[in-house]
């Protein structure tokens, strides 16, 4: 935890106090003493210190001091709805990398079964979300989108977030361009399911202006290639 | 499971029985007919084709065809030791990209519990090497090294890996240059503990010929910081 991620609602004149997880995490990991700074983001907000005030049996935080987050470039991430464990990965990977949208789509080798996961839902993802905004230092919510059928995405959808961006990138681990070394945000990359893209798929993001790439030959799992994609964005665009 | 890994003791007359975790897979994930054709590769050796002869409650293999693999580029990754639930995910990492030595050492931020836990022993990390091995696609297993004390190892063993390696790198997240886009092998590679090398142990690998490099602002887990290190060589060198 990088970040104690503070939501509005918990402010009362200046104070928080930390139930639950973060309260655990305070107390038995980070294990302040009174008077110490912990660095605080409040939730799609600033980012700053606060002063811990009480870490014995409850933790109460007084915020002593905010600073607007600088905004990072615009990364949106497209990503085949991957099996429920990874997906809990990837959440909390683009909310890490400050991903501004991620669109999990359906794709020909996605399992059907995936969609039916208990986890496919907004209220499960949040959990992961925010824990890889604890990680990142991050403090924005990523936007996340579900689309249950391909065609309706890369006809609707698709055109219009490419139209947004100035990168569009769509990983493919064959024989393909090396990943640019220098990008121009804003950024969409997208990441297939495990087994790849199926050349219908790889059609529609070409003709929505799409280049292929590949990292390499190692056939990468969803949850190394996704923060290795974003790691390389983020290394580019600096 | 990209490549089925198979122990050269294992085979007779070119012949494979396939039981456990290999054979589960393949009788319950890949569910070949009699005949179809499947991606081998020899522990340590080449990587080919086998013909499935029976893939009902037994399955066996008949090996058709065995190629050389191209040896890869020589990449050395040296990473702080990391908890157990990491060190499970960085060996299949080293593993699946193709990694030739993996050095695990001691650092001021590595837990001291870290050393005696169950999973550091040679025999448990087989299991997760070989894990990686399947998903990469690749047959041979990285050298593991275990140094317990820093100093022997930056004084003793360290001058000699990085005298045999071009490029020398320290990943170390704040303000630094960024990862070379370009590379030339042998490369070696150094991943820090979750809060960092020290200024001692930066210095040492400085003395060794390191550049420290950051791929951004995003502090990365471990068990991201290595795919994306690793596919950003391969890609670099590519």
């Amino acid at each position: 935890m990088n970040l104690i991620i503070i939501h509005p609602d918990e402010i009362r004149n200046n104070m928080v106090e930390l139930t639950g997880r973060r309260g655990d995490h305070v107390r038995k990991v980070i294990r302040p003493a009174e008077g110490d700074s912990l660095r605080i983001g409040i939730l799609d907000g600033p980012r700053g210190l606060a002063r811990v005030v009480r870490a014995k049996t409850e933790v109460t935080l007084e915020i002593v001091r905010l600073e607007a987050e600088e905004p990072g470039p615009e990364v949106v991430l497209v990503a085949a709805l991957p099996r429920p464990i990874m997906l809990r990965r990837v959440l909390a990977q683009a909310a890490a990398f400050g991903v501004s949208e991620l669109h999990l789509i359906n794709a020909a080798r996605v399992e059907k079964s995936f969609f039916s996961s208990s986890l496919v839902s907004r209220e499960k993802w949040e959990e992961f979300l925010l824990q890889g905004l604890e990680q990142g230092g991050r403090t924005r919510l990523p936007q996340v989108r579900l689309h249950r059928r391909f065609r309706p995405f890369a006809e609707d959808i698709l055109p219009g977030l490419a139209a947004a961006c100035v990168t569009r990138l769509i990983a493919h681990p064959q024989e393909r361009p090396k990943c640019p070394a220098d990008m121009t945000a804003p950024v969409i990359a997208a990441v297939g399911p495990e087994g790849g893209w199926n050349e219908f798929e790889l059609d529609r993001f070409a003709a929505a202006g799409f280049s292929p790439f590949s990292m390499g030959a190692t056939i990468m799992r969803v949850d190394w290639a996704v923060p290795a994609i974003l790691a390389f964005i983020e290394s580019s665009l600096g």
